[in-house]
């Protein structure tokens, strides 16, 4: 790629993000779109947008970038949680980064590559290639390269400082938020699995009398956990029915009230809809009732045990229990919330096993994944598609549109597959039989990276057969040298990369354009019902990748072609606004994991600059220059030693609250006439929601549903 | 190798073991020797051998044999606790294994192996090598070697349920044991390390105010190390001092009890030696005073805190206590005879420092082992003798002597050398800053255990330069092929070294020898002291390696060349009975482990056993069955797998006890009207003993010499 080229593709994608940024700011204040743009605060009733047509509307504004810039810290962490802050924290660290390393790289490495001329063409600045800017364009030997070694010396010495201090902040504020949150269930119950079943003996009274024996002062009450998916699906049926009768009978004509009983309401006899779907919800919540009354026996031999203290949790949590360490295994019970009770796994040996079984899954998806890729796209090209579909045979010999094809369809197939893998991956992880989502979330978020990291980083890198790849990691001692080689040669596919993919994906996260195109036909075919807006959580497990992804580029490119880092640069600052955006107006968090995911952002960059360092490593070795290679190698290796240091000296946190935090809330707590309250709360807050009695609102023409009675009280 | 060659050499083994056994059985019916051969019952005043003459003295007799073969596991472990019994289950687990793999090797694999002639020489049987009865002479592509295949599935299978059975009795034994001690102050205590040095404030009264505030219930009381090595050396030093000079006063005629005061006591005016040591004493003991004394400063930020339950101590040492994990850091309290206070380190930082630095020491030693051993082989040759001692020229050209000189020679030199590596590996240990001795123990044993894998098998193996082995592992791929090719070829060497290491190892172990020399000499110049026997404890660090060395030596040849198999069991019956006898009459351990080494037999076994697939691997491919070699490759996964189960199922258990045993041993001592006894000897029980009042014993001539003053009290 020459400079020129870059210079279009930059002008073209930087076009078009302003063009989203501009249809954005439009578009939000439309009241129609309110629900898209702002459904944290349409459900908080927050919604300060004129309803009534003035012509501010039509005239694009900024204002938006202001009130997402306004808010501290601070105010985030009350207005939408620790997570939220700490997802940010991921734009703030990679913005100093990167501000370092474009200040070096653009102020002092750029000049020496370019004044290298071993690749010199002679050709007139627009027309020089890219790697006139990188490292390849240095001398081979040259002395000017020991400036590239110091940069990469001092480039990981930031970046751990960076990395130290960052982990720091984010202990502190997990403490912070720790010490200023109310008392919830969760910090005062352990989730037990593996209770052995005795004949003649319910877990429920085998837990009680387990507990009471071993904790008689601490132990206050457990729940058992019943399997309840075929419940949770009733229950789902019945919520879709009565919202579809909710809206037949709050504003269709009488005419629409009937349709045909057959395929699509095509065929068959006609019928009162209304009357159809009565019928319907009856017979599920009967459905339910038996279901329920059914449930006393189906235990799982697993329970949510509550204690007295915190510190009488954490007891409980640490130590093992039996003298089978497979028995009466203890876990820190999720938020209320965040419990996903349908793939929840009892048992530690089946626990295992699936987690060894998803393991092989995921590298086999990891590592296979280009395979059907590439035949697929095989399959889609254009001759594929002359003989499939010889109508189009005249277009598809258009100059323009067999360009449009043969340069999109292989990319649109790769993106198609690739978004697919993320749901996937939640699959895995959920039959891994997590018990909170949000580990499910953070366990798909590990392997989404790493996935990532092998299909688009190395795949591109090392472009060849899947096999060929593959072994290449069986030669450890070859791997500097082939990298060496091949990741500059990359370089700027990767710019492009960061400008195309990186760029667009944070306007379109702004624009949120399938929520909008589905509100639109939502609002041609149903009512709009602006009490039911839906408020999406963030999903970490797709974000976080991607930005980490970006950042892995950055470090790897660092040295190699340090002009990628200005675009790098710019992706951060737009995903800095547009997170704070979308944080402060769409997404809200259901449960909090207090920072639980800074961890795979810290392993994310030690890996980045290790990966950096076996580049440089191979790199001295081509460029002549042994010497500044041979010293390159303590780099990792202290790299990873200072990563151990941090895991021991923060990680724990991460895991479990010590024993002083505990203790000293607990102290708190004694002198706390409402902890009776809480008490009694706690004691069925475990509850799960299918046993629960459910109410529907009763705002529509038909009478209340009867109550589903808790068979478990 | 021939099969002629392999009789004779066995042969003059037998010879020399049954040659040793003799002499033992002799030597330990002389009265002299019963503190070499039986110093345990020495001790206990329990030796029931006649000191008169008789001429049963003089015959030999195996009636030891019975007495080691009678005690039942349950007399093992009251007369020599639970890391003897579990020692001892190293042999019988060992011999079961090879009991097995000894069957199938030789009646299935060996009459294969016989009849392949893929390597047929046309010899008769005397003649013909040991290869013959090896997986080499197996034609290539043969359909017998679905046998080899099947039998390195059977065996992995047996092995696995073997390992699974043993771990389960050793876990149930740890169980019985626990219950059946009395209470113990390591049971009621953690060691807290990293304590914030305040200003203005004394460790000691930090960690009082930090334990009544947290654990007010459970806290009882604790004592702050001191920093005492050099108080240790000056108290070595007085007993060495004291010692002699009862020795002199003992049975010294007048005329020794004069000497000159210089050189060896060979120069100088002459001295009363008695008042010279009398002088001498009295110095030291002022020196001890004054460092007593000022040590009260002295404090190190290390503390052990006792509790009023162990279920209260397992609270603290579980629970992280400060919010960072670097202070206040606890770990189990060791015995108070196991703990060595000189090496003790204080803090996180260091001790993880030093670990890492200790690593680094001990690859470059494993590693780099062979190298000086081979300069010194070469400089210690014929030629390099004649040059540097030229009048033993005429000798050294005796054919006989020369003969003996290369032989044996580079075999001393490399004895010299490995005998150095297990003092250097504790040294290595010792620097870790372990508080207990055990641990040092276990690290140093897990550290020459890889050594000898690394510098006797892997480096007799792969034998050509050290660099080009280190190649070997960092190409994983060729790894199967290379030792495939390697590690047959090698078979001979390595059934030759169990004959002649591995049983000469077992009969010196009985025979004593050093111990019996020292012994004689120690008679010779120095008064004899029947009461001041020296009890050896077992040498579990240098002794669990070699004997696991000779199971990887079985288990990887064991389809290779199955003819070694006999070899090693006779090596392990011998180990049985030998070591029974040796724990029975002259080991006594000092502490009590609680069968944590047997983690290590288990890792080597599994180590073993993935070493074998690997070799299996390569040799299928080699031998022309890639079908085999493809169906042998999910062998070391399931094995890694088995291993990583049984790590989760059984390890918690060597680490920690549960929850379920401290509670009930807890509640039983609660109707205990001992413990209040118990619980005052607890508050004294980790003094220093560099700290305590020291009396020496009456009864020589001199006055009782001053008590030295604890300062700590």
């Amino acid at each position: 790629m020459i400079l020129s080229a870059l210079l279009t593709s930059v002008g073209i994608n930087l076009g078009l993000c302003l063009l989203f940024f501009t249809l954005y700011s439009i578009l939000r204040k439309q009241p129609a779109n309110f629900s898209v743009y702002a459904p944290l605060l349409v459900a908080q009733q927050n919604s300060e947008q004129p309803r009534n047509f003035n012509l501010d509307r039509v005239i694009p504004s900024a204002g938006w970038v202001r009130r997402a810039w306004q808010p501290s810290e601070g105010e985030l962490l009350t207005r939408s949680g620790l997570d939220a802050v700490v997802f940010m924290r991921i734009f703030v660290f990679s913005l100093r980064v990167f501000t370092f390393a474009g200040f070096v790289g653009i102020a002092i490495l750029v000049p020496i590559n370019y004044s290298g001329n071993q690749l010199s063409d002679g050709s007139d600045l627009p027309n020089r290639s890219l790697d006139s800017f990188s490292i390849s364009n240095v001398k081979d030997g040259s002395n000017w390269l020991w400036v590239h070694f110091c940069a990469s010396y001092g480039f990981t010495g930031v970046v751990c400082y960076l990395l130290y201090s960052e982990y720091d902040h984010i202990s502190s504020r997990i403490i912070d938020y720790f010490y200023a949150s109310k008392p919830s269930p969760h910090q005062f119950s352990v989730l037990v699995r593996d209770i052995p079943v005795l004949p003649n003996d319910s877990v429920h009274e085998n837990v009680g009398r387990f507990f009471s024996e071993f904790y008689p002062d601490i132990y206050l009450s457990h729940r058992v956990v019943h399997r309840t998916s075929k419940l949770h699906a009733l229950i789902n049926q019945v919520e879709q029915v009565y919202k579809k009768l909710a809206g037949f009978k709050l504003n269709r004509t009488a005419s629409n009230r009937e349709r045909r009983e057959g395929f699509l309401g095509l065929f068959g006899r006609k019928v009162n809809v209304i009357e159809h779907y009565e019928k319907k919800l009856e017979d599920l919540q009967e459905h339910i009732r038996m279901e329920q009354s059914s449930l006393a026996g189906k235990e799982v031999p697993a329970a949510i045990v509550s204690f007295k203290t915190r510190f009488g949790a954490a007891t409980a949590l640490h130590i093992q229990q039996r003298i089978k360490p497979s028995e009466w295994v203890t876990e820190q019970a999720p938020d209320q919330e965040d419990i996903q009770w349908a793939y929840f796994s009892s048992s530690f040996l089946w626990q295992w096993v699936s987690n060894v079984v998803v393991m092989i899954a995921y590298i086999i998806i990891t590592v296979m994944f280009l395979i059907p890729v590439v035949i697929v796209q095989g399959l889609a090209n254009l001759n594929q598609l002359e003989t499939w579909l010889p109508f189009l045979k005249g277009i598809l010999r258009l100059a323009f549109i067999s360009q449009l094809i043969t340069g999109y369809l292989p990319n649109l197939v790769l993106q198609l597959f690739l978004s697919l893998i993320p749901p996937v991956l939640i699959i895995l992880s959920s039959a891994q039989g997590y018990v909170a989502y949000s580990r499910v979330e953070k366990s798909a978020c590990v392997k989404l990276l790493w996935f990532s990291i092998w299909n688009v980083f190395f795949a591109n890198v090392l472009s060849g057969s899947a096999l060929y790849r593959v072994n290449v990691f069986l030669e450890p001692k070859k791997i500097p040298l082939v990298l060496a080689e091949a990741v500059p040669a990359q370089a700027s596919f990767f710019i492009a990369y960061v400008v195309t993919s990186g760029w667009t994906d944070m306007s379109s996260e702004l624009l949120r354009l399938f929520p909008l195109i589905s509100s639109y036909i939502g609002r041609l075919f149903y009512v709009k019902d602006d009490d039911n807006v839906e408020i999406p959580s963030i999903p970490y497990h797709s974000q976080i990748p991607k930005i980490l992804f970006f950042g892995l580029l950055g470090i790897t490119y660092f040295f190699l072609a340090p002009l990628i880092i200005p675009f790098i640069l710019i992706f951060y600052c737009m995903g800095y606004i547009v997170y704070r955006n979308q944080i402060l107006n769409v997404y809200a968090s259901k449960y909090e994991t207090c920072g639980r995911f800074w961890p795979i952002v810290h392993n994310s960059t030690v890996f980045s600059l290790v990966l950096m360092h076996v580049i440089a490593i191979g790199i001295f070795v081509l460029k002549k220059l042994p010497l500044a290679s041979a010293l390159t190698v303590p780099l990792p290796i202290l790299t990873l030693l200072f990563s151990e240091y941090c895991k021991r000296r923060f990680l724990p946190l991460f895991k479990a609250y010590p024993a002083e935090c505990l203790i000293k809330r607990d102290k708190e707590d004694q002198n706390d006439p409402t902890m009776q309250d809480f008490y009694e709360k706690l004691a069925t807050a475990y509850e799960d929601p299918a046993l629960k009695s459910r109410r529907y609102p009763q705002d529509t023409e038909t009478n209340t549903y009867p109550l589903l009675h808790d068979t478990e009280t």
